[in-house]
C-alpha cells in the first residue's frame, strides 16, 4: 500500500498529461494566467486540455466542455472550479481513469462550517472508492523542474536536492522565490494545503526515498495522521536531513492555521522533544529556513564552529562578533605567532588583527589581503571563515570611491581560492534600490561561486551553528 | 563646569568656521571627498579653510599652509593628518584659540600599544591646559542638519528628534542611512570614537537637556567613567527615552571593542541590570535600533498590545500570528458579532475574518476592505493593527496581475483613514532588485503618510512590544 502510494506520487510529479478544469475563457484572467503561464515557460512536454463549458479556444489549446470530451486519458486533473463542482468533477475523474486531482479550490474543511467539511469527506470518498488520489484540497499543487511542471511562472528552471513539503500555497512560492538568488534549487516542492486524501506523511515518506532529493524540508501547520507522521519523520531523518517550520505554534497561529487548512495543532512542546529526539533542525521563519538550506546546500559538514570574522568597518566587527558568539560560534583570539605575520604588512591604524579581523587591505592592498586569508586559514584553531561585506549605502558613492565596492567583493571573492577553510559570507542588502542592485549583483557572483551567503552575521551564525549541531547529533546517531 | 561643557558642545554642533587641517591637495583623493563634499552638499554656511603644507587652492577654495595661516578665527578643526602630527596640530590649535578638534585619525590607544595610548595622553593633556575640547579621536565627528554639518555627504539634510550618539563612525553611517527610507530623522549625531576628551556623559548631559531632542539613541562600546555614566543615565531617562546598543559583549566583541575605540567593556548582565532599573531600551542590533525609533517616532503610546492582523495569505497570516505571539503581542480572536458582520460581505471560500484576517477584498473589492478595517478597528478587544503586505515576489507580475500589489498597497494605505485604531504596516522588501524598487516605492508611500514600517511581522511585534513596556514603566515610574 505505501509503495503503492510512492508510485502514485513519483507518477504526479511527472505526468504525461494535464486537464486544467476550470480555466476562464478569457485568457487574461487571472485564474488562466496563473496556472496556464507555468505549461508555457516550463516548456511542459506533455498533453495539456483546458476544460471550459464554452469549449473553443484557450491560449491556442483546444478547450473542451467537460473532463469526459477529452478524447485521450488524462493523468492529472488542475482543479479551479468553486466547490459547489467538486463533487460532480470526482466523479467525472473516476470515470475518466484519471491518476489525481489537484484542488486549488478552496472552500472544504477549512472554512470550520459543516457544509465545507461534509464536502471535503464526500470527495474524498468517492476518490478512494474510484482509485483517484487528491493534493489539497485548497492547495497549490506540484512544482518539478525536472519534470517541467511548475504552479509558478517565476520559479527556477534548474533543478536541485531539496524537496519541500509546504501546507501553504503561499509560504511554498516565497520560500522558493527566496531561496533562488541564494543558489537554493528544489527537487520537488508539494504544496498540499487541507491533505484530505494524500498528506504529509505519504509525501514525506516519498521524498525520504526519492533519489533526487538530498534535503527534506517541511512547513507544516497540522498533522492528519499523528502516529502514522512520528514514523515517517523516524524513517526520513534516518536517511536525509529533516529541516521543519512548524506553523500554528501559538494560539492565534494555531487559529490562523485551522482556517487556513483545517488543521488541529498540537502543542509546541511535543513538537520540540520530537524535532530534539529525531535530529530534526527546527527553524521559525521562512527566512531562517532559507538560511539553513543554503547552509546545508553549501557548507562542508563541520562538527566545531571555531570562526575566524574579516570583513572592512571596526564597529561592524563588534557587531558581528557579539552576533557570532550570541550564536553560539567561538570567535578565537589569533595567537602572536600569527598576529605578528599579519602586522608585517597590515598597517595598526585603523585595522585590527585579533579576530575579527577588520583589515582595509581589502580595498587598499588585495595582495595582501589574500595573504592574510591564507595565514589565518592555516590555523588550527579556526574551522571556517566569515566574510563581511557592509551594505554599499555605508560607502561614499562619488568619483573615486564608486568601485570601492566592487574591489572588496571580488577581493572577497577571489581570496575564497587562498582559503584553506570553508568561507560563508555576509552581504548586507543595498537599503536604496540603487545599492540593492549592487549587493544583489555582488551576491550573485557569490552564489555562482558555490558559496553560502547571508544577510546579515546573526542569521549566519544561526544557521551554521543548527548546521554544526545537526552534524555532531548524525555523529552520535549513527 | 558641566554647563560650561553643554555650552561648548552645542557650539560644536553649530560652528561658524572649520579648518580641515590634512585634506591632500588632489581634490579627488578619497579623504578631500569624505570630509569636502558634505561642506557643499549641506551647504555648509559658515568659514572652511583647507590646511595643506602645499597651499594652493582645493576645490575653489584657499588653502593654508599651517592652521596659523588662516587670517581669521577658527572655531573647530577637523584632522585627518597621521597620528605621529597630532601632537604639533594640537599646539597649534590652542596657539590659535580654536574651540575643539576631532580627530578622524586613528593609531592611538585603540592600537593596544603604549606608543598610542601614550600619545592620546599627550594631545589630551595639551588640550585641557589649553582649553580645547577634543572629539575622538579615530571618530567621524558631528553630524547637524539644522546646523548644515555632516561628516556624509548623503545624509538627509531635514532634522527629526533623535538624538544618536554612536562611538562607532561605520554604525552612525549604517543607522542613519538605515533609517531614513524609513522616515527617521535626527537632531545631532556625534560618533565619538577613543573618546579621550569629551566622553559618553558628556555627550549625554547635552543630549538630555537639548531641546531639539526628544529621543536618545546610544551604541556604547565602553565607558570612560563608570558611575559618572550612570548617572548622566539616571538624569537623562527621567527627561526622554534612552535606547541602548551595547556592541562587545561577548568575548570576542568585547575584544574587539578594544581594538576599535579602546573601550573597556563591562559584564552584560551589569548592563541588564542598569538598562531595567533605568527603563532604558536595551536592543541587539542596527536592525533592532531602527525599528525601535520607527515605534518611538510613529506610534502612540500604547500600554497593551492586543492586535489585529489584516492582509493576504493564510500561511502568512499563520505564521505573522506566530511572530506576534512569540514576541509578546495578543490576537485575541473577534467575537461572533463582529465576525458575523464581516461574513456579510466576505466571501468564505480563501478568507477568514477571526484574527488574523485573511481577505482577498484588498484587491477585488477595496470598499469592503475599508469597512472591514473600519469594523474591527471599533473593536475594544484591539489596541492597533498590523497590516501585512507581502513581497511582490509572491504575487504574479504578468499583464493583468501586473497592479495586483499597487491595488493592495493602495487599499492598505486608504484604511490607514477609516481605522480608529493605529496600523503598523509590514511591508517585505523585494527580493529581486525590480520587485525591491517596488517595495521600496510602496514603503516611501507609508512613511509619507507617517506611519510605521518594519520588514517582518516579528521585528514589527518585537519593536512595539519594546515600546509598550516602556511606556507602561514609565507611568509607573514618574
Amino acid at each position: 500500500m505505501v509503495d503503492d502510494t510512492i508510485k502514485q506520487i513519483d507518477d504526479l510529479f511527472y505526468p504525461k498529461s494535464i486537464a486544467m478544469v476550470g480555466i476562464p475563457s478569457d485568457p487574461h484572467s487571472p485564474v488562466a494566467e496563473l496556472f496556464l503561464n507555468p505549461i508555457f515557460e516550463f516548456d511542459f512536454e506533455g498533453e495539456v486540455y483546458p476544460v471550459n463549458p464554452k469549449g473553443g479556444e484557450i491560449m491556442g489549446m483546444k478547450a473542451y466542455p467537460t473532463l469526459n470530451d477529452i478524447p485521450n486519458t488524462v493523468d492529472y486533473v488542475i482543479a479551479t472550479i468553486p466547490a459547489h463542482g467538486a463533487t460532480q468533477l470526482m466523479r467525472d475523474c473516476v470515470t475518466k481513469g484519471v491518476k489525481a486531482v489537484q484542488f486549488f479550490t478552496s472552500g472544504f474543511s477549512e472554512t470550520g462550517e459543516q457544509q465545507g467539511k461534509s464536502l471535503e469527506l464526500e470527495i474524498t470518498e468517492i476518490a478512494r472508492k474510484g482509485g483517484v488520489r487528491i493534493i489539497g484540497p485548497n492547495c497549490m499543487g506540484l512544482y518539478c523542474p525536472k519534470g517541467k511542471l511548475s504552479y509558478w511562472s517565476e520559479f527556477p528552471k534548474e533543478h536541485g536536492s531539496v524537496a519541500y513539503l509546504c501546507q501553504s500555497g503561499g509560504n511554498s512560492i516565497h520560500l522558493v522565490q527566496m531561496g533562488a538568488p541564494r543558489g537554493i534549487r528544489f527537487s520537488k516542492v508539494a504544496s498540499y494545503g487541507n491533505a484530505s486524501d494524500l498528506n504529509e506523511s505519504d509525501f514525506l515518506d516519498y521524498f525520504a526515498q526519492d533519489p533526487e532529493t538530498e534535503i527534506i524540508c517541511l512547513y507544516i501547520e497540522g498533522v492528519r495522521q499523528g502516529q502514522r507522521f512520528v514514523d515517517a519523520l523516524t524513517n526520513a531523518t534516518r536517511k536525509k536531513p529533516v529541516i521543519l517550520l512548524k506553523g500554528g505554534v501559538a494560539e492565534a497561529g494555531a487559529r490562523a492555521a485551522a482556517s487556513h487548512t483545517g488543521a488541529l495543532t498540537s502543542s509546541n512542546n511535543v513538537w520540540d522533544a520530537l524535532c530534539k529526539k529525531l535530529g530534526i533542525i527546527r527553524v521559525y521563519s521562512l527566512e531562517e529556513l532559507s538560511d539553513v538550506l543554503v547552509t546545508f546546500c553549501f557548507m562542508p559538514a563541520l562538527k566545531r564552529g571555531n570562526t575566524a570574522i574579516v570583513g572592512v568597518g571596526g564597529g561592524a566587527s563588534v557587531l558581528a562578533a557579539d552576533d557570532c558568539e550570541n550564536n553560539g560560534l567561538a570567535i578565537p583570539q589569533f595567537p602572536k605567532e600569527i598576529r605578528d605575520r599579519l602586522l608585517r604588512f597590515t598597517p595598526q591604524a585603523g585595522n585590527s588583527v585579533k579576530n575579527p579581523i577588520d583589515s582595509q587591505l581589502i580595498i587598499w592592498d588585495p595582495e595582501h589581503f589574500l595573504e592574510t586569508i591564507k595565514i589565518i586559514s592555516e590555523w588550527d584553531g579556526i574551522d571556517l571563515i566569515i566574510g563581511l561585506l557592509l551594505s554599499t549605502d555605508v560607502y561614499p558613492s562619488w568619483t573615486s570611491y564608486q568601485n570601492m565596492y566592487e574591489i572588496m567583493a571580488k577581493t572577497m571573492l577571489v581570496s575564497h581560492k587562498s582559503s584553506k577553510k570553508p568561507i560563508a559570507m555576509v552581504i548586507q542588502p543595498g537599503i536604496r534600490p540603487k545599492m540593492n542592485r549592487e549587493t544583489y549583483a555582488a551576491q550573485q557572483e557569490f552564489v555562482s561561486a558555490g558559496m553560502p551567503v547571508y544577510p546579515t552575521a546573526s542569521r549566519a551564525a544561526n544557521a551554521i551553528k543548527k548546521h554544526i549541531e545537526y552534524n555532531k547529533w548524525k555523529e552520535v546517531s549513527f
